[in-house]
C-alpha cells in the first residue's frame, strides 16, 4: 500500500542554499521512492496572515514553484499545488471550525508566545494579534485532513499543529461518523537528522542571521560571491588546517564519501582557503547549476508554471471534492432530491456539454463547452467514436475526479476551476 | 438606482406564525417593491454552530426553503441561495479572517454572553465554547460583504454585527484597495415596528415560551388546535369584553382595518370566545391556506426546492465570484500568467543604458542608448564627472520628467518618444 505524505511549503521570502539542503532536496528525494504518494502544497493563504504585501505574496509564489520545479520535483509523480486553488480547503476549514474547541487555540503555540510577548511589553494580551494567527491551526488541520496523509513531515515547532489536527479530526470522527472514519489521524514526522547547513559565518544557515548563500538567485556569480565570504581563519597556504570547519561541512553537504575524504586531506596538507573555496563553488556549482538553468527558464515563463500548478489544482481537487462531499453530508449539508420523490424537471436550466466529431485525420474527438457555450476542453484523436464516448460516460459520471487522466487539454485562457464547476454542474443534474 | 438588500435566514426550527408576521411577511413584501434588489440566504454554515444533527440540519433547511417559497418569495425576482453552496463565501472568510484583529472578536456579544455565563457558573470562562461561535461574526461579515448590499435587515441584537463587519469591510479597502473601495460598508436596517406577534398566554410568540402557533405544519386542524388554546378570561358569550387582548393583537395582524373594527365591535357587543377563535381562525385560514398548499406541494418535492436553490446559487455566484477575484488579486493571489514586471526580469531583456565618458576636451560626458544599443541622448560637457553623473541619476529616477531640463541632445532620427519609452522601460524596472 502506498504511503501518502503530504507537506506544506511556506510561500513567502526567497529560498537559500540552506533550505536546499535542509528541506528541499530531502523532500524531493523521499518523494521519488516507489509507493510513496506525496502531496506538496505552497501554503500561500497561511502567507497572508504575516504578509499584507501583495506583490511579495506573488513574486515568492512564483519563486518557491520555481524552485522546487527545478530542484527536480516531479509535477507528473506527486501532486504538487497551490493551496489557494483548492476552495474545499477554506469549505473544510469551517467546517472544522464549528468543532474545534476555543479553549484548544488559546493554547497554541504561536498565539501563546505573541500574548506573552504582549503581556511581557505591558500590552493588552491580543495586542496586534490577528484572527488569522489565531485560527491559523484550524485551516493546517484543513489542509491536512482533507487528503487524508497518513505522515505529515514538519519542524519540531509544528508537532503541537498535528495533534491538534488528529484531535479535531478524532472529535469530527466521533460525531458524525457513526461509525465511519472520516479523517485519517495523521502522523507528524520529525526528521531527526535534519541537515541544518551552517552559513557563511557558521551559525546554521538564516535569513535572520544574514549568513545565507543563495541557492539560484543572482546566479553563479552571487554563490561565486557569498562562498568567498565564509569566514575562515588567518592560516596561510602551505599551513595545515582543521577540516572540522563550517566551510568543509557545507562542502561535504555536496560531495561523495570520496570527494569530502581527499578535500579534507587537502586542507590538512596545507590547501589554501582561497583554492578551497574555489573548489567549494565548482562542487556546489555541478550540483546546482543545471537546476539554475531550469530556474531561470521558468522564471521567464510563469505561465508554464501556472499551467503545471492547475493540473496540481485539478489532481487535487480529484482527491479533495469527493471527501468534502461526504463530510458535507455527515454534517447535514445534503441536496434535497435524495429524498424518494418523483423528478420533475420545472425549469430548463442551460447545462454544460460535451460535443464529439471527427475530424479530416480520421480520429475521433470530443469536446466540453459550458453551458454558455464558453468551450472548456478538447480531447486527444481517439481511434473510435467509442473510445471517445467512453471518455464522456466517465467524465460525466465521475466529474473532476476522471479529469487528471483524461486525455484532454485546457482551452486557452481556461482555468482548472471553470472545468470543475462545469463538470460540477452537470454531474448535480 | 437599485438597493441592494442582504437578508439571511437562520435554518433551524421549524416556522411558526409569528415568525411569519414579524419576519418573513415584512420581508417579501419589501422585496416586492420596484427598484429592490434582494438576496436571501439560508444561513445554514451558520446553523453548524449550534447544530451537530444533520438530520435536524436537514429538515430545517427543506422546511425552511419551502416555507419562504409557499408564502410568495418569487425566486424569479430575488437572490435565493443556500450559504453552503456559495464556497466564495468561505473562501472570503479566511481573508477577512486575516485582516480582522482578535481582540474584537473578544467583544462580541454573543461570546461574551457565554463567557460570562461560564465565568458565573464556576466554570473557565471558555469551557464547552467552540472556534464556531467565537469567529461567527468574521462568516457573517464575509455573507455580506461578498454581495456588497448597502443594507442589511437586522434585529437589534445584530447591530454589533453589522458594526463589525463595516469595520472589517474598511480595513481591507484601507490595506488592499489602493484608493478602491472593494466592499460598500453596509447599512444595518433595524425594523422600529417589528410586528411581534402574541402567543397562545399573550406572551411574545416564541418556541422558549411553548407558545407558538403553527404556521403551515399540522395543516388547518393544528392551527384550530393552537387557537382553542389561547389564554382568554372567562367571560361568557353576551357578556361583553375588553377588545385590548392579545387575540384581537393577532386577528389584527391579518385583518383589514374594517375587518379589526368589526371583530371589535362584535366582542364588545358579546361575541363569545369561542365564536371569535372560530372567526380567528377562518380569518388566518383565508390568509395562509392557499400558502399551506403550496408549502406541501413543495415539501413533497424536495428535488424542484433544489432546483430552485441551484439557479439561485448560480444567480448568487454570478455576483461573488467577480469581486472574490478582485479581492484575490488584491492580496497578491494572482495568476502566474498576469505578471509583467516579473516576466522581464526574469526574461532577462537587455535594459537601455547610461555610458559616462571623457572626451579630448577634458569634459566630461554621458550618453543614453536603447537596449538594442541604438544611441538615443547625447549630453553636453561637464566640468566634472560628478557633475554628469548627478544628470544620469536624475533621468535614472525620475525618467521623462526630468528630460526637458537636462542638457542633452536627441541622437540623429530619435524622437523624444524613443527616449520616453527607454526611460520608462529603465524606471519599471
Amino acid at each position: 500500500m502506498s504511503l501518502r505524505v503530504l507537506t506544506g511549503i511556506t510561500t513567502t521570502g526567497t529560498p537559500h542554499l540552506g533550505n536546499y539542503v535542509g528541506a528541499i532536496r530531502p523532500a524531493i528525494v523521499a518523494s521519488q521512492q516507489p509507493d510513496s504518494d506525496c502531496f506538496f502544497f505552497m501554503a500561500d493563504y497561511h502567507a497572508l496572515i504575516k504578509c499584507d504585501d501583495p506583490a511579495r505574496i506573488e513574486r515568492s509564489r512564483l519563486e518557491i514553484a520555481a524552485t522546487w520545479l527545478a530542484a527536480g520535483l516531479d509535477p507528473e509523480r506527486v501532486t504538487f499545488y497551490r493551496q489557494s486553488d483548492v476552495p474545499e480547503v477554506t469549505e473544510l476549514n469551517w467546517l472544522l471550525t464549528c468543532v474545534t474547541a476555543k479553549g484548544q487555540m488559546n493554547r497554541a503555540h504561536a498565539y501563546k508566545g505573541a500574548t506573552d510577548a504582549n503581556e511581557a511589553a505591558g500590552e493588552d494580551p491580543d495586542a496586534g494579534i490577528t484572527m488569522g494567527l489565531f485560527c491559523y491551526p484550524i485551516l493546517m488541520a484543513a489542509d491536512i485532513l482533507l487528503f487524508n496523509p497518513h505522515k505529515v513531515p514538519v519542524g519540531r515547532d509544528q508537532i503541537q499543529h498535528i495533534e491538534m489536527t488528529r484531535d479535531v479530526a478524532a472529535r469530527f470522527n466521533h460525531l458524525f461518523g457513526q461509525g465511519k472514519e472520516f479523517f485519517v489521524l495523521p502522523e507528524a514526522h520529525i526528521e531527526e537528522q535534519v541537515a541544518t547547513l551552517p552559513g557563511l559565518d557558521g551559525r546554521k544557515m538564516s535569513k535572520s542571521y544574514d549568513n545565507t548563500i543563495p541557492l539560484f538567485e543572482g546566479g553563479a556569480k552571487a554563490l561565486k560571491d557569498a562562498v568567498a565570504k565564509i569566514v575562515t581563519n588567518s592560516l596561510l597556504p602551505g599551513e595545515a588546517k582543521d577540516p572540522e570547519c563550517h566551510l568543509v561541512t557545507i562542502y561535504e553537504a555536496f560531495a561523495t564519501p570520496e570527494q569530502a575524504a581527499a578535500f579534507r586531506a587537502q586542507l590538512v596538507a596545507g590547501l589554501g582557503w582561497g583554492d578551497a573555496k574555489k573548489q567549494l563553488v565548482e562542487l556546489i556549482d555541478a550540483h546546482i547549476g543545471p537546476m539554475r538553468d531550469k530556474y531561470q527558464a521558468l522564471m521567464a515563463h510563469p505561465e508554464q508554471i501556472e499551467e503545471l500548478l492547475q493540473i496540481g489544482a485539478m489532481k487535487a481537487r480529484a482527491v479533495a471534492a469527493p471527501l468534502l462531499k461526504q463530510v458535507r453530508e455527515a454534517v447535514g449539508l445534503r441536496r434535497m432530491n435524495a429524498l424518494p420523490a418523483v423528478k420533475e424537471k420545472a425549469v430548463k436550466i442551460a447545462l454544460p456539454t460535451f460535443k464529439q466529431f471527427r475530424l479530416e485525420d480520421g480520429q475521433f474527438y470530443f469536446n466540453f463547452s459550458d453551458a454558455a457555450g464558453r468551450l472548456l476542453l478538447t480531447s486527444s484523436g481517439f481511434a473510435s467514436g467509442k473510445d471517445a464516448g467512453q471518455w464522456v460516460g466517465r467524465l460525466k459520471k465521475e466529474g473532476i475526479t476522471a479529469l487528471p487522466d483524461a486525455p484532454v487539454a485546457l482551452a486557452d485562457g481556461v482555468s482548472a476551476d471553470d472545468v470543475a464547476a462545469a463538470l460540477v454542474a452537470l454531474t448535480v443534474e
